[in-house]
């Protein structure tokens, strides 16, 4: 590979403790030994936000936006100061940023700010100077000159940002999985690691429920044409491609990995609940007035179905986060009385499966096919709901296993030979 | 007391755990009830900016300075997020601002900044909008807009330099003792709080090894006329104001304390040692020659004596921290060699005894008391320093207690009853 722009992005088990940043560091000295150009993204040491969060919550019931910021934003800040010592104590000359002074301009909103504008003036200065640029994740500074965060996966997000802000040739994240697998590895043995996935393929495995990538980052880079390498700063291996352009020959690993598949993974999702809204009169507005205030409640609805009317009335379903059944069902049971409703029940044992693959379009038949396999595995299927390429069904939780395996190899998705991945983290 | 605009600091144990955070901000509610404008000024959370430095060391031999000030500034600005969070919970309206928020403008020497110049709009605009300020202690933002640290104690000296340029009625350092001791408690369980110090005798007893308050604070206190008071976050009880002017009637506690005392205390140093060159040829230059190396090594020489000349040699003693003595060694013996001294001892089991008064000036004898004190407890004398309000002798570690205690008697400072405080805290 030619001398390159690259971002690298570590997240939070990358940079746990000061071994692990010190693996970091050599590895970032090796990157730059090859003469590319480096903006290195960190994230909050290991646990690190989880235990600033749970501070929060021991010294006030509803912590200000503004301050849960201001404390959140410490931890990456802290990554990446170690991060720049370790590479000065490796010989590399490296200079950290904070999301405000690379000039990472965001929205007012906090603590799920949106990046309006990247400036990052100082950043390319250190990479003219020849240092390497080392930047705080997940933060920016608002218009109203405020710090702020850019929410779950924030960090994934700077990366990729950085990497369309820069033109950079690649964005490397690298995390402690060696790529995007067809399964879980938990659950599915012998899933495979998937070598290259196009963006529209990645966003439905993210919001199917793949935790590699997050959703925001993944539209970002699908936005911008920017390349991303999901890798593992464990073993280093080459890991899982992200382009609607192939990758550069050598740069991805053939072996084990299929040929244009009709299907690329099996995802699954076990944080959902269901609700079910029973006997809602059949007449326009009403699907208006039940969302509306789910919406306006701050309840992240995935899933909708509505059964087709009889007798003048249809049972209406969705799925949330269960984190966010108790609101949900709130708000449902008010609408359902003014609008005339038979009840409201609810279901939190419940998973979704998911089959994704761009093949999927010209390939008839793979929802018939994935719904028998079901069936012949005594698996019954309770919602379900498709896009061009993703078929996702929710099962009774008990039978997720089952059904993830039983799809997996059904749709020739097996490995010869086990992969063994260790947990994927979240940044 | 009428309503006012009060500068209060908590150290560090101060705001430990979220427990006390709350405390504190029950404190800070009570007062801010009472129609006073408060502006706060936080330490790091208990040990934190020790595990901070702690995690430099382990990625790094030599961290740069840049990047030290970047990680050891997180940990006041966690607590100042926690505390706005604690406050609100208490229903108080709160607002954070980082040094760099604040426009607290220092120089560009990274890990011990001094600061240039306090501009501070943010923080009056809060005040004017009924807010409670709260801010990072410990940091600014140099000419260069790099983050810098102020070294040690500079919480102490943020909150002085926030009273000088807002114009305070006073600024409370809140610490885990309950005031100034005229001796300390863990040594002579007499000793007594002191309800009020001059400026000079303050700079005394923190030059001689008070802990209590950071010397640079002191200094700027004196400079822009800062009363202080310096009291317990624990008991919350009076402590000890230092200022040039008596504090306001009801201000002070007397009891216990004693009216215009000669000595207001026995202050104590066991952490330095002492080096002596001996046999130094008695001509023009070669203390400079001695001393230059040593302040260029950055060696924070303290006492300094020499004995008159006897054929044609002398023999220089000076004190310097323990830390800095294999440095000081190395350095003083080359020079040695050069200038053709006999040779360099050390010796790192000595402890500093210091009286400090302001009444000292006005009441001949002092020295002759106390060096007959100390020789009547068979403690012998190995240095001797003075300045106009403070007498300070070096003596073997071993003798310290005594030493320490039989002064303290013999000046008349034990108090009728035991106070017994904790620990002192740094900042």
């Amino acid at each position: 590979m030619s001398v390159a722009l690259i971002v690298q992005k570590y997240g939070g088990t990358s940079v746990a403790d000061p071994e692990r940043m010190r693996r970091v560091a050599r590895h970032v000295a090796d990157a730059r030994g090859e003469g590319h150009d480096l903006v290195v993204v960190v994230s909050a040491m290991g646990k690190a936000t989880d235990n600033l969060i749970q501070l929060a919550r021991q010294v006030s019931a509803d912590p200000p936006g503004r301050e849960m910021d201001m404390l959140l934003t410490t931890g990456e800040r802290i990554s990446m100061a170690l991060l720049c010592m370790a590479l000065h104590d490796a010989g590399v000359e490296a200079v950290s940023f904070t999301g405000s002074q690379v000039g990472i301009i965001t929205d007012t909103t906090h603590t799920r700010a949106k990046i309006l504008e990247v400036r990052g003036d100082r950043v390319r200065d250190a990479l003219s100077a020849g240092k390497v640029a080392v930047v705080a994740g997940f933060q920016g500074v608002s218009t109203d000159r405020e710090i702020t965060t850019l929410g779950r996966g924030g960090s994934d997000t700077t990366a990729v940002a950085l990497a369309a802000a820069f033109g950079a040739d690649a964005c490397e994240i690298y995390t402690d999985v060696t790529g995007v697998f067809s399964a879980d590895p938990r659950l599915v043995p012998r899933a495979r690691k998937l070598a290259w996935l196009q963006f529209d393929e990645m966003l439905e495995m993210a919001g199917a429920g793949s935790k590699v990538l997050a959703l925001r980052a993944v539209e970002f880079a699908r936005n911008h044409e920017v390349p991303i390498h999901v890798r593992s700063s464990f073993t280093w291996e080459p890991g899982t491609w992200v382009s609607d352009q192939r990758p550069p020959a050598g740069a991805i690993r053939e072996d084990g990995a299929m040929e244009d598949p009709v299907i690329s993974g099996v995802v699954h999702d076990a944080s959902e609940a269901k609700v079910t809204v029973l006997s809602v009169p059949d007449r326009p507005g009403v699907s208006a007035a039940i969302f509306e205030p789910l919406a306006a409640g701050g309840v992240n609805v995935d899933m909708i179905v509505q059964n087709t009317s009889t007798a003048g009335t249809t049972d209406l379903s969705f799925t949330c986060p269960t984190t966010d059944l108790a609101t949900a069902e709130r708000i449902v049971r008010a609408v359902a009385t003014e609008i005339g409703a038979g009840g409201v029940t609810h279901d939190d044992a419940i998973a979704k499966v998911s089959l994704v693959g761009a093949g999927m379009k010209s390939s008839p038949g793979i929802a018939a096919k994935m719904f028998r396999v079901l069936a012949d595995h005594g698996v019954n299927i309770e919602m379900i709901s498709t896009s061009t390429i993703r078929i996702s069904v929710v099962v009774a939780a008990p039978m997720l296993q089952t059904a993830v395996r039983a799809l997996h190899t059904a749709f020739d998705l097996d490995a010869d030979a086990d992969y063994s991945a260790p947990l994927p983290e979240r940044s």
